[in-house]
């Protein structure tokens, strides 16, 4: 059985056409709810509505980086076993990223697999963590670093969830749509820039680009590594600020991440100037960023040796070659990346 | 990327010969080897002799089916962290079926999964876990509810571990042989009788018939469960003496659910009462079972509504049609299971 399959979408008013007609699309014996205590206000109502009041158990985790552990994962299997769900349960996955990614790997590990939904409440997982079959839980301070490929039976994508996002996590998903445009389709970002007030418009496009990649290379040997440009530093940054009182939602850390590797692409690369400064001064209007001081770049740079895409200790990074066209694999000296932590900082500094 | 493979074999002098040229065989980071106490002591020297003493880093579990859990997992994980495995790290799997079902589900989430080499060193392992890409954990005192499939790049069996097992270890392996036969093939039956004291010369047969049932139903939507025969019982008799001074091996216990199904698959099935009596007598001269008291058939009888296999409150059961054929799916009456714990109980009072 592969683990991986194409992704199947339902968008808005098919998305609750499908959840309307459930028996009819799946046969199942019982049906769970996961939810956090945010999307058990702002949007479990709006299901319950869409399911037609069918019966179902909810279980709830609490919201937050800092609950995607092993832990949490063995409260839902816990929760699982108690309600005796069995091998044809069906579970929905109400949340943003951190929770349809450690739902996901519950629901693929609780008794060798049960299916599930993945229904994305934020911005960010409806245009990234929703597809692309990555699975997995934080272990050990490290982002991501158990977990699995598995895909939902479907994808549900709804702007209705948008409307109780607050701003800031809003803006921080059109990072991902940023990105989807700069690594593999130019036209893309320069909509963007164009809807910045209304990228929703731009959410199935977003998506489209970013299943191209990933149906070329479902596993990430090879082309899909494009996916995380701005992930590398992106990511440390995010686990550096974490817990602390100046944390970053993820779309913010990835969009200092982008601009860190766009200075990277520019000046140890092919990626012009030009684009560069408008990479660089599209995001720095866009979000509120902070500056890195030295202690702050030191402790990033421990955290990208331990990476999962990297290879021994070569510290691997995607590098844009124009806007629209990317390559992975590529490397940098431990100066670039401090002559990228002075670029930054300079576009930053208030 | 299919999670399920066929098999790939090799026995005795082929699983030296590939051990002793692995980088030929695969390309790999770092080689780790998972052990227990005991495969550490009686199995790795043989295992470092024939890897030519090529550098690998040990990470060493406490062997026992207690241990069968997601904290031994996060052991094994924060190992291979603090060894900064990437996800070109192979991992050789040294050790019974625990050791494998467990090392396997590890492995295959770290980092969303890095290839293992399953090297069973006990005669059930070889037999049984070793094949079919089953990995798992207990979970909340059910056997396996945590778990995957997913398959070792190869599995290699060499006989010459079987000498450090004890004779009740070893025979507890025989009996999936003897299952194998009872499912799939009478022949396999009756050789395994009259060699019942060199059954490991039949150890390619045995996984050949395995393998065979496998790969025509990989995640076990059909025809694989008739390689449960015997287990609806027997797993929840396992489970329920687990811990005590009278815990019996896996394989003692699957023989008394042989016995016990058996028994329903005649008396409310269509295997004739010849052939009950042929693998009643059998499996009771071969194993020293114990009688069970009505508290035991009571808990037992809990255990079993637990069962993976189950949907909704229905307990499935395979049934043997006759020696050498099964069926899935049987299902029988409180009152037929209390009949098969009489027949059981005449068969073992001493």
């Amino acid at each position: 059985m592969p683990m991986i399959q194409e992704p199947i979408l339902f968008y808005n008013k098919d998305a609750e056409s499908y959840l309307g007609s459930l028996e009819a699309q799946r046969d199942f014996s019982q049906l769970f709810v996961i939810t956090d205590e945010n999307t058990n206000k702002h949007c479990l109502p709006l299901l319950t509505e869409w399911l037609g009041h069918k019966q179902f158990i909810e279980i709830q985790i609490r919201s937050g980086e800092e609950y995607k552990t092993i832990s949490s994962c063995a409260s839902i299997w816990q929760e699982l076993t108690a309600h005796k769900a069995d091998r044809k349960a069906l579970i929905l996955l109400l949340g943003g990223g951190v929770l349809t990614d450690m739902g996901a790997f519950a629901a693929s590990c609780y008794k060798r697999g049960v299916q599930f939904l993945n229904i994305p409440t934020t911005l960010l997982a409806m245009v990234d963590a929703s597809t692309g079959s990555k699975t997995g839980i934080d272990f050990d301070g490290l982002k991501n670093h158990i977990g699995l490929f598995s895909s939902p039976i479907a994808t549900l994508i709804h702007q209705d969830f948008l409307k109780t996002l607050d701003q800031r996590q809003f803006k921080s998903g059109v990072c991902e749509m940023f990105k989807h445009g700069l690594i593999a389709n130019a036209d893309h970002w320069k909509s963007l820039i164009s809807h910045v007030h209304e990228p929703e418009k731009l959410i199935s496009d977003s998506v489209s680009i970013k299943i191209n990649i990933v149906t070329q290379d479902p596993t990430e040997k090879g082309m899909r590594k494009i996916l995380n440009f701005g992930h590398t530093l992106g990511h440390a940054i995010e686990t550096h600020f974490l817990g602390s009182s100046g944390a970053l939602l993820h779309g913010e850390a990835i969009a200092a991440g982008i601009i860190l590797e766009s200075f990277l692409s520019s000046n140890f690369g092919e990626l012009s100037t030009i684009a560069l400064e408008e990479i660089a001064y599209t995001l720095k209007e866009y979000y509120h960023l902070p500056s890195l001081s030295r202690s702050d770049q030191e402790a990033i740079y421990g955290l990208i040796k331990h990476d999962k895409k990297n290879h021994k200790d070569t510290v691997n990074f995607v590098a844009l070659t124009k806007i629209g066209e990317a390559v992975y694999d590529a490397t940098y000296t431990d100066q670039a990346i401090d002559q990228a932590f002075v670029f930054y900082n300079a576009l930053t500094y208030r």
